[in-house]
């Protein structure tokens, strides 16, 4: 019910924080993977995520947060019509839910006796225009994952059961958490996820006392330190707002495909799935940074959260799939 | 909702086009398995198909998309039995779906009650006179894919339980997709599929930023593209729709029977399943490439995706099925 | 709907084609077991001998097929009492049946509630007076294949449900086809059928060739084909018939029972079964041959489809079990 | 519906035979086990006790057949009390038998409404007062086969369902066939059955054509076969019916049981159930014998049925069992 | 329902006679576990103990078989208040029981819909007062062991659902046999037992042939045996009621408690419930012995059955764990 | 029903009995988790802190033992709204326990026909303001545990189905006893744990023969007991309502976090709750105490318990955690 911890008191976890903003700028970027030990704060994170994005125009009773009423689905009984602004949703999806739950339940019976579309909209439908979060991703059964990630693709939850069909929109960013210790994903699945990123513990004892300071006055100092925080928030906000509008002007040169292609095969990556990622991220970076059009350095930046995750395992290189991401974007992006 | 990607906007990917187009000439020649890495586009590929095949006439209300109101099956409640156009039917499988809503769900209790055949069609009777597509075959159960192989082949759905018995025309042509990495296919299923071919992300940069800016041009520039491939894919219609008119007529020197035969032993493919295919896919690409007998040369061209999914595993020989399969080829029919 | 391959169109096979008219001549033998490859044309050749067998007369609403009025089970609602000709029924016992559906089920509700003999028959009561054929015994469950032995062997078919009791005739022919790659039969299983039989793609080019023809004839040049092999077939079928009347003729000399037990004894076989079987069907191939008595050579051409499913296997000996029985029938009788 | 097979007419087994009459004349010795190979007329033997074994008299209408009306559980609905002559029952227990099948199904919810005894009686009831034959005894669930020989012993069923409870007299011998390759029964459940015996295939060929000449008379040659082994069916009927009347006279002097107790000390079988049962078959062999008290030939000859299967598996001697017994009653009974 | 064998007519097994006693005499030194072979009369004795227990007064209808009106649960719905004599409660758990059997079934719906407790007690009511007995313990399900050990050591059976609670006395005490060769309890429920004993059959002929003689004459000479034994246990019994008398007033020195301290530290046997288990034996022999304080004899004598199940398993020590009990004590307690 | 063991009257234990009264005075530090050996008196411990904590002023109707009215979930049919005392509540977590039991039962059903939140309150509402406590926590399935930490953590449980959602103040300490030789915790799960604490048996005599003499003296001669050790736990509580006025105003000097930190990248323990529990706890136990502020030793102190849960285990360190904690602590922290 309290306010969660702001976005920007989160110490350090650039990459999480990035991914996070560029999928705000462009959702069409696929959801976000991110990795790391037990208590770095990843579930932190989300709650601060879904505080800091910017708030949407829906209509009141929509249970899909359509932003006018002609789009708001025709099984629904909707109460007030009137547009309201409401935070950017952000839903939890709890270890163990039902496909029921997930996907909405049609009630057959009901709607061959009555002749009504029974339908109980699920967290796809509240998670419409927002974030979808998985803790521990890699503790849910393919099936579901596969599930999500197909309509976070096609953007539309479609259930059908016997004969019945019901659709609704369902544009959302799926962000999961997962440690790597306790399971892996497919790496089917795990393609299908735009950017990946780690976390980690800071090694510095001046950042840990950092990170104890701010949740120390968070919990006893809260209206200063929310005051402070909140006002960061806001900027953050505001950039993302301007970046979404800058989009859609972004150039893209010929030499950046060339380079995105080029890094993708020596990188040995399957699929394509990589160079239209990296491609749109960087895209949504350039945006972001006020730039006018992509520059080689927004790849640099953001190939290892693009392609790390879409390397297959190499048994003779120790390094982590980030760490050769980064070096061979060194080697051939000069 | 939106058109597809075209499948003439495909790059490369010529063996899974050609075998996709020559099921649309002959749907007897059996289903068709695409195995490939992630991303290598083989869902956009199905989809693709969709609107490139040649529309069909069904009657409006039918179930099973039937040509005249007497091939209706008789236990649908048809509504209008006007004849309209509707494009070629290509129904999706997903993972997990039950075998009632397969083949169909015949309500029992209701049948015994009312006396009425209480028959809720299935996936099999939207697919009839279309295709089925399967993403990741090689996940789904035994009894399912031995379930469909059968219905595919006899052309015919049969429902029965406790001594009720429901029918309906169910030829469809099988497309599933898979990745061998994760799991296989038992020979005997393997057996049942009529051409199998492999897909792969391009290896030369430049086919890659082509097939990046078609993405790029269809996401952003999308009327002039659709304009200029939905072109393509209308001449592509047409070639079928006459290669189907021409398919009866085409001859078979009794030394293609041999050739057939004798690969077939040399390869040691098991039963008799790969000469029929090869044989009957080979007619096929003649009538598409407008001959009127067919020559080795079809054989040659065909014979990989015919064969290569029939051979046993050879622990000596590293070289892919359809690697040995256009050697022996090449051995043989000099 | 349309006519299956006839029987004598099959090119080769003869063991299997011996095997099943065998056990038409004299159902007693017992089961059928075809072993071999993925398309060898098992499920053809059944199919084939289903349009083969002499017709049987019934009761037109007999649900098990009974010849006479008096025995149709006293649970029936008959309706029409004409004797009609029928084919031989060939019923498929379709993969993960359930066991009601086999056995038929009792509705014990129903049979409590209205005192009437509530029972939907099954697939048993179908077969009854011909074949039933399972595709891939050796997929199903164990104690279905149990039941389904009993049943053959004892000729009735008894569900029994919380004190209820329903009977009738089920005296049909188990033929089963299996992929021994794919999972054994136990013993115990084996050593109920009566006769097995390996069949194996032919490895000569003209045979291949001369099947593709026939295949192709039967598809492209129907009414011909049928017209010359339904001859053919319907020779095979009076042959069967007159050798069912001279078969409680043939005389069995003392010599042919002791060459039985001495083949089995040197054999190793388990139980007495493999000699019963040997003597039943040198008989009914001493019928079909038009003979009046058995002689060794009924035995010698019967004694590896009879024995070979009964040997254990013998790690030394890498032949297979019919080349064993068949040397150990040279060095006995000579 | 037709009669068995006789019991008289089986060739050989004599130790089965012999432990199935001992049962008869004193079903207080427990079950009988028959191990053997698949095919030595197991189930054939149980049949024919069936045929074999003395009527008994009982109330008509009562379910547990019993011999006065006053000994009819008092939760039966009886019609006829008339007091009959039938078979001794033999109840086979089929494999996949559930529990409600064999113990009997109570209506909880009738009996609550109706404030009826609302009891389906199961197979346990429909064998008191004679035998219950599991097939392949080896292969049901280990509690089923606990139950079993619970109410064996006690001679009682008794059914508790939420605080309802409902008795029945189940006095049954059990008689279990297995195959000791297809897995084995717990020494706790084995120690609890009262003789074991072993049936093999005859060697010889004298043997074997004796039995397939019985076997062939028997179907080709019935009234006459049926004559002639009836007649020596009856002549052992009568021998059992004397017996019974002679066993509680039968007198055990002391050194008859120091041998039983020295006897299985030597041979190390665990608990006290081994030397009562010897004593108990000994007893009743010396009655079916006419004799008057108990001689050491009588535990000679019994010892192998009634101990081989108590003791512990001996690495070092691969004798069987009934060997190793056999080898200790020549050492120890002199 | 014919009387059992009685209690003291059993040869030897002193130990378990002796913990049986001990816990009649003090039901609060907890449960007992009965280790021992197949066939050592086991569930024999424990029948036997059912008829020796001294009868309780209980109110003739109470479920619980209270004392009087005023300790009957507040569910029960009683019928005749009138306090008679019954024997001690023996019940017994049959494997597979179903939780709900164990404690009784709380009946929600009814519950809820006309405001009744809706309890139907189960057999943990019917033990109150008396004892619970559990064949092959080791095969019962943990979390069962684990409640019925929780119910026994608190004495009140609390069954929640819903909101819903409903109590009652459960004082009793558990035994459990078991084969330690069939699955082993885990260490924390054996340490939750009271006393442990072995049994065995006995090795010396004399002992044997006297077991199988009282057998014997417990069948053959009914009256007369259970005239003679049956005073014999009257014996027992006055003995115990004496016994539970003098209990309270049983003096502990404090060297007693020393030599409880110092021996289970000796022998590393974990947490505190050994000494305590040991000590409340010791008093309860003394009283039965007719003593006035403990002596170290008492507590010698007692070791062995209250500690061995105690101890962590020593590879290096050959001897069980009685045996090392016996050991230590010998030079502790000199 | 009668008064539990003393808290106070626990021989040792003392890091247990410390970290139950820190979380008595600043529930914010999160659960307790108890290793140890069987019968070591975990519960007991338990149980005897449930009667030793301060009590809570509470509306007597209230579900969740709210402090006033308006703290009441609105789903709750209040009665009486009286602010009474109450113990804290303590409340047992069964073995079993199913997801509706723990969280609550939604009555979907009744709320759609009824418009009636109808919520039936878990164990969870009853924990509410107390304590929730878990026996063998590591048997438990890790998704019931992961949602319990999860509700302890947030303070709310939240149980949504099919769109409706209940919500109430869920804030209670777990504590959860498990035995490490019986199945391990997840690392991600230990870690949401606040402090662990290891219980052993004491190994000398006097200690031992202390606890016997209690317990005793407890049993039997309670009121004296009772009455002093309940002195005893009343100051004890007195302590902990001065420390709970006290913490607001402990201070936390910067050198204080910094050896926290220190100490946290000493040891290699993951994520940052670490560190956080460690300055709560110190901070707690620094109230207890009366001090001001924190001092190294309070880190020193506490550290083994905050900590040791929370190190990967090192297979070249054969010292337990707690042991390496403690080290590095005499290391770092001079």
């Amino acid at each position: 019910m309290t306010a969660p911890f702001p976005f920007s008191a989160i110490v350090g976890q650039d990459d999480m924080k990035c991914a996070m903003v560029l999928t705000a700028i462009d959702p069409g970027i696929g959801g976000v993977l991110v990795f790391g030990d037990r208590g770095t704060g990843k579930s932190t994170a989300v709650r601060a995520l879904a505080a800091l994005l910017p708030p949407i125009r829906a209509v009141e009773s929509c249970p899909v947060n359509a932003a006018k009423t002609a789009d708001c689905p025709d099984w629904a009984e909707l109460g007030s019509k009137k547009i309201i602004s409401r935070p950017t949703p952000v839903i939890d999806l709890p270890l163990g839910a039902t496909e029921d739950r997930v996907v909405g339940a049609l009630d057959i019976e009901r709607a061959l006796t009555r002749g009504e579309k029974a339908f109980e909209p699920g967290l796809l439908a509240r998670a419409n225009r927002g974030y979808l979060y998985i803790d521990e991703v890699n503790l849910l059964e393919d099936h579901i994952v596969d599930l999500l990630l197909d309509v976070a693709q096609s953007g539309e939850n479609v259930v059908e059961r016997e004969g019945l069909s019901i659709r609704h929109a369902a544009r959302f960013v799926l962000v999961g958490s997962g440690n790597p210790e306790e399971g892996e994903l497919r790496p089917q699945l795990l393609d299908r996820f735009g950017l990946s990123v780690d976390v980690r513990s800071p090694g510095e004892v001046a950042k840990r006392v950092e990170v104890i300071k701010r949740r120390d006055a968070f919990e006893n100092d809260h209206a200063t330190f929310m005051a402070h925080y909140g006002a960061e928030d806001a900027t953050v906000r505001e950039a993302i707002l301007k970046a979404r509008k800058r989009l859609p002007k972004i150039a893209t040169p010929d030499s950046i495909l060339e380079d995105c292609a080029t890094l993708c095969i020596a990188l040995g990556s399957d699929g394509l799935r990589g160079e239209l990622t990296l491609l749109r991220a960087a895209r949504a970076l350039a945006a972001y940074e006020g730039k006018r059009k992509v520059h080689r350095d927004h790849l640099k930046a953001i190939a290892p959260s693009a392609l790390s995750h879409r390397l297959r395992r190499d048994p003779l290189d120790e390094a982590g799939s980030a760490t050769r991401v980064g070096r061979v974007v060194e080697e051939i992006l000069v």
